[in-house]
């Protein structure tokens, strides 16, 4: 590794630790900041918009796909979105100070439980640009300062939009570096990011599968694992017919990029014969492939067979696995075995089955005939989502800002001593 | 690594994941499992005695020194002591259930966040087999199958509590793959265990800062750091000089071995000449040796000099580092820099010095007027311990029951898709 590298990210990362300090008792004026921040934006837009073309031209000319062109470019609706979401987090309640628990012990000592900033988050992110608004927004709210690392497509553009987060800290009065971008697009400065033990707290990529495991099997700081959904619908005995097939329907094919997009489909043995027809039609109108096992060939002929793979697999595409299971319990089996512990529904009217599910179902989000596109902080009124975690650890399902925070203890006493 | 270590590190884990979705739903049969592993422990007292006797023989013939030899020896009031922790974990309430927090959506969906077992833990431990029992009684009261992997000293006994454990575990009707005992001794099979994405959950270290870091590096599963201490007791200007005193030698002295003792004494300048001689020589009394800056010296001549080292280290010894600093401001810097974020103490009867202190200490647990010695689940009020936490995601503190699980949100609706 390089020691220019090197030289970046430790200067970064020490500058925002350094800053986190101040922004963990920074109070209304983290407000203040993000209210100067939506200014900024506005009055650096031609900057922003210039330094987005120049990636734009960049992207084309090495013959990026359309879909990449697309995500990477800043439009005027999109730059008014990114200032849209920096005011609705700046109006969020404020997550920092919040007495969570507290009690006295017997010795006198009153014990309180107080949420605070967790430091210095590392965010390591691909092509979006706008990433870099949100998580930075997110970060400053919650009274964090976050080192950024973006995709080497969208590098002026965030350079452009950090210079604008870091003049709105400033005319805060807050130091601007709570928010540093890394501008080397080298890979090794994501590598280096990875291992600042002590200095960076914690790391959320955000990204494709294959960004998420580099980070989770590099990093040796604490990793916040977002993004693999392979959910399921499971559709008992004893669902409303009408509802199942909505809901099936609206949770594959509503948005099929997610990470809450539905990617399989159970159904029980005694319901398939009468409702796998009528989900099968209306999923094929909506241009769904099917890949099923010999129950539901049976009932579908024109369906694909699945392999083993396909019921581990999370197609974010209009393509859906789908079995005929003898029981809820085989559902919960199968869904545990080969799902993500992301999202997964039952549809019924049974009380005993609707119950058996939402214990077995080892998921961040199980859910009684609702759609699991459902599991997104907005959707869950959090008002915000830095992203929807996947591992159990800190935080489980959709993060929002209080998931930005840890605790202290602060511990009362007038000379206790242990004896 | 050799697929015979690969084999039984891999169907161990495999089968504890398994035992995992039995335990989450247990309810009271965990407690009557926790039951029978105190009558087995009696029950097989003798084997356990003989197994530990073979490896105090080993220790001794490999020439290991005397105070690990007794860490390693189970006597019959350690083994009645393991049983009291048993039944005491047993008697403390069920964490898992508990619904955490709840609300319902304009949409009509109701939202429930309730606490869940984490599923499998794994523990990599150190010379004491009492760990093997403490962390299977807490494990199994939260409804989490645990992978155990102690040191190769301890083998024999591991086993033969093992099988006390597991003896248990059967007899209330629960698989024995809950607890499980690595018992291959090659370090392979430890580095095995931390690169078990998605069979165990999270990995718990216990023991020196060697083995904690060697973790922390390699594991690519999360890991809850534990351990490392250097606690500071600072005696602010308007400090009561009896209890600054007190303080400072009961979180010096009290027990120096563990990661809650202090290893630094800060002064305030205005204070210094009339309490460090004081607090000095109720120090040197119980035999500590105190390393100082120029200004501590000059009051207590006896004291060596501080080297910038000093400031960083966690003796856990009768050595105490000694600073004479301007203002709370300070104090609170030299903390933060040079403190591992554990435990720290202000001394004061002066309320803006005690207030500012608490918010500006980035500390697991930040006392006014207490002893540092009182970071402990026990001393705390959770009623168990398996470690304290030294990081700031998923738990940080004192670790008791409930850090030892995470949340499902429960969607439950009647029909709701997504727009």
């Amino acid at each position: 590794m390089s020691n220019e590298i090197i030289t970046e990210v430790d200067e970064k990362a020490k500058a925002a630790r350094d800053a986190a300090s101040v922004l963990a008792t920074a109070g209304s004026r983290k407000d203040a900041a993000l209210e100067a921040i939506v200014a900024e934006l506005e009055a650096r837009a031609e900057d922003i918009f210039a330094a987005n073309a120049r990636d734009v031209a960049a992207a084309r000319e090495k013959g990026l796909p359309e879909n990449m062109i697309d995500r990477l470019t800043i439009t005027r609706k999109r730059l008014d979105a990114m200032k849209q979401g920096v005011a609705e987090v700046r109006a969020l309640p404020d997550p920092v100070g919040k007495v969570i628990d507290g009690w006295q012990r017997p010795n006198g000592l009153r014990i309180t439980k107080v949420r605070v900033p967790i430091g210095v988050i590392g965010i390591i992110f691909e092509s979006r640009p706008n990433v870099t608004v949100d998580a930075a927004a997110l970060t400053i709210k919650s009274g964090n300062a976050t080192v950024l690392r973006g995709g080497s497509e969208s590098i002026n553009s965030n350079i452009a939009l950090t210079k604008a987060l870091q003049a709105g800290l400033a005319k805060a009065g807050l130091p601007p570096a709570a928010v540093s971008l890394i501008e080397t697009t080298d890979r090794e400065a994501a590598r280096r990011m990875m291992t600042l033990n002590g200095v960076i707290d914690c790391l959320i990529p955000r990204g494709g599968a294959s960004l998420i495991q580099t980070v989770v099997k590099t990093a040796t700081i604490p990793v916040i694992e977002t993004g693999t959904g392979n959910c399921h619908v499971y559709v008992d005995r004893a669902a409303d017919p009408s509802k199942a097939a909505a809901i099936v329907v609206n949770a594959k094919t509503q948005r099929t990029s997610v990470c809450n997009a539905a990617e399989g489909l159970l159904v029980h043995k005694d319901a398939a014969a009468s409702l796998l027809p009528v989900i099968g039609e209306q999923l094929r109108e909506k241009g769904v492939e099917i890949r099923a096992d010999k129950a539901t060939r049976a009932l579908l002929p024109w369906a694909l067979e699945a392999t083993e793979q396909d019921w581990y697999t999370e197609y974010n595409a209009l393509i859906m696995s789908v079995a005929v299971v003898d029981s809820v319990a085989q559902a919960i089996a199968h869904i545990n075995k080969y799902g993500t512990h992301h999202s997964d529904a039952i549809i019924t009217e049974d009380y005993a089955a609707a119950e058996k599910f939402v214990a077995g179902v080892d998921s961040a989000a199980v859910y009684v005939n609702a759609s699991t596109r459902f599991t997104d902080g907005f959707e869950f009124g959090l008002g915000a989502e830095i992203g929807i975690s996947n591992q159990k650890m800190h935080a489980r399902g959709p993060m929002g800002l209080e998931e930005l925070t840890t605790y202290k203890f602060i511990v009362r006493g007038d000379g206790q001593v242990r004896e």
